[in-house]
């Protein structure tokens, strides 16, 4: 327990402990590593310096990037430091002048992005794609068995919890159609969220060498909320033959508070049953010297993510994670097979997710079955894409000790209108 | 004319002045920018604080990254020293000595890599990709003629001119072909080359706002050759939906010197004309405020640079950038009109350089129509795709002023053997 006083049921509690980045409000200062407690931050640096010197440098820069390369042994050693301060009564003159009033700050970018992977492993969102957009065809695509389709998205338009989304022009085909296809350049007016999980990379691995399953927690730093937000037009337009681009490279979203995957022990589930098996460097099974069949390892645990899904202040819909097809290790695991290295900051997204039920499903495309059934909200209002001015809020919770809940951090942003300029016709 | 003695033929002359950034062979010391002149290189440090101390700064770093960061201003200035010290005689005592043979320096990444795109923006490779893979149906995917199609691909794994790439392994369908497929996990037999140019940007811009084609010079730097290095067998099963990932990820060389654009200033030809003519973002004509109508304008140019394709020491072809039909300018302002912003490091590649003619183009995959029809190489051997130990390497000159031709900086790597672990079968 802490000498702090915290609701016993706070989503940010002592088994939480997030990192995250801030400035405080007004000031002009550089941003600062900090770990949230309650409704309040404790910068890291200067109690760090004090209590645990010997990590205090790990927390002299305006960010996690430091933190994030320290590795494992690190990784543990401060949030046993950490929950020490917040726990131990000594330590209590030294650690509560420093808190910060949440409200007081600012969380800005947590961590540098590296490169950023987006990823399909919900196999009910791909199915209801599947539904939506190829109707007669097979639900998968024929390779969505057998690995964990993925694709690099813009590092450099990942912003954090907070920062407007600018609706985004571009092209989609005129109606009424025509062959050759005639376009137009217009803001999207299918402008959709997608709910989901990211996992921060900590520390690299060598160009050349795969990182398997069973490697996952010592890459692996923590998790972040993501909103992967698309722009439907665009993307269908565009899609084919090498991907999504301009349909999602406008902003991608993460939460300021980076959950350590220390925190989510107690979250961790079995993995959703495969048919067919993967190959071995996807099941660890039979591959001599993999231990991804020990029961702690990564290689054989989910997490037991229960996310929501907010529109202006509403929830409309709570996606949950456990059901996803495939794991964040196996996603790592395909990710780096071919010898792709890691680097510090590298993000992952899980891809939307979307539970089999119609309250759990993690995008307009699919709440609203590609704009044919709009939503309707509780405010007496409907949508089948989103508005300008809407503000979405993704949250989350895992199972924390003692049946208590951990919370994530929340990923939360505003709909700014387009931008007419001369790059778009007059209103 | 330089002090130096340079043959007039020497591609890296006076006109050409590349920027790279180098560390000593044999030493220890960090790298340091440096610009080529002949078969010598100039660490550019100590003699800018001697001869142009206001711009010293720029260069006491391991990299290109300030030089890239200070725009246009900085660059036209810093040419324009750099040349003045290289041909005004009373400079010669202080630069001389600075000198260091090429053969005594290791060339590093030139400059950190923020995001990577890469783009498809040859008819003639697109064509040959749809003949031998889209039997009976359009050569050109729908939307080919609308958009510039890219992607964004892996940045942590562009590796400099000279590194070795290790043979990935990855996921196939085994033969026989079944329903549902069945994959086997090998090194693949399919690598590729594939020749390319790559643009590097210097100025960033602004989250939400587009960057119109006559910008394009205020924002890209320079050019590198681009070796986007592809693993056929593992990208034709991975890439429907969401496109090209591991097939592509496990490394993408780029040449240690980047070419300044306006050592390009010769090489500016007409665009490719258009057919259907693109949307205004794309051409520029009647948006009002866009000057690209004007005839230094970057959109109304294209870049005649010649490459040139080596197996072994063996030139297999030689792809016209010329005959691109999107221009550099189109990909960055179709990259952007979305609201995604640059940052400074980011790179885009063309997509493979195929000419028309047979000895014109840019991958294994249209030189031997998919392995169907092997190419002879002089030395008695032949090749479907790429054996271990190959070396490639690409070459590239375009027209300098008098007649004269600049070359670019080399593009070299060699294939080295997949890495067998206990990721991949016994061998």
């Amino acid at each position: 327990m802490s000498w702090l006083t915290i609701d016993p049921d706070h989503p940010f509690g002592i088994d939480s402990l997030a990192y995250g980045a801030i400035t405080i409000k007004g000031g002009s200062g550089p941003s600062s590593p900090a770990v949230r407690i309650g409704d309040a931050v404790l910068p890291l640096h200067q109690v760090c310096g004090k209590l645990s010197p010997e990590h205090a440098q790990l927390f002299d820069c305006p960010n996690l990037d430091r933190l994030l390369a320290a590795g494992p042994d690190s990784w543990r050693a401060i949030r046993l430091a950490v929950t020490d301060w917040l726990t131990d009564e000594r330590h209590r003159d030294i650690v509560e002048p420093a808190l910060i009033d949440l409200a007081a700050v600012e969380v800005v970018l947590p961590f540098t992005v590296a490169d950023y992977v987006d990823f399909y492993a919900s196999e009910n969102h791909a199915s209801n794609v599947g539904r939506i957009f190829r109707k007669g065809a097979a639900l998968l695509p024929p390779n969505w068995k057998n690995l964990t389709i993925g694709y690099h998205g813009r590092a450099g338009t990942v912003v954090v919890s907070g920062t407007p989304v600018v609706r985004p022009c571009g092209q989609r085909p005129a109606e009424p159609a025509t062959d050759p296809v005639e376009t137009e350049f217009a803001p999207t007016d299918r402008l959709d969220l997608e709910a989901e999980v990211g996992f921060v990379v900590g520390v690299g691995s060598e160009l050349g060498r795969a990182v398997p399953l069973a490697d996952f927690d010592q890459h692996v730093f923590g998790v972040v909320l993501l909103n992967d937000w698309s722009a439907r037009d665009i993307q269908f337009w565009e899609y084919v033959p090498l991907g999504p681009f301009l349909g999602k490279s406008f902003a991608t979203s993460i939460s300021g508070w980076v959950t350590p995957l220390s925190a989510l022990t107690h979250a961790r589930v079995p993995p959703v049953p495969q048919d067919p098996a993967p190959l071995p460097y996807l099941s660890g099974s039979g591959v001599p010297g993999d231990d991804a069949a020990r029961p702690d390892s990564p290689g054989s645990w989910n997490l037991d993510l229960r996310l929501e899904v907010h529109l202006n202040g509403q929830l409309i819909s709570q996606p949950p994670f456990a059901g996803m097809y495939w794991t964040a290790a196996q996603m790592l695991a395909h990710l780096t097979v071919n010898g792709a290295s890691l680097r510090t900051g590298d993000l992952y997204g899980s891809g939307t997710v979307s539970g089999p039920h119609p309250d759990e499903l993690g995008c307009l495309l699919e709440l609203t079955w590609n704009g044919a059934t709009p939503l309707s909200l509780p405010d007496g209002t409907t949508r089948r894409f989103l508005h300008d001015g809407d503000e979405v809020v993704l949250t989350a919770t895992a199972p924390g000790p003692g049946g208590s809940r951990i919370g994530l951090g929340e990923v939360r942003g505003v709909v700014a209108p387009a931008r007419v300029s001369n790059q778009s016709p007059p209103p």
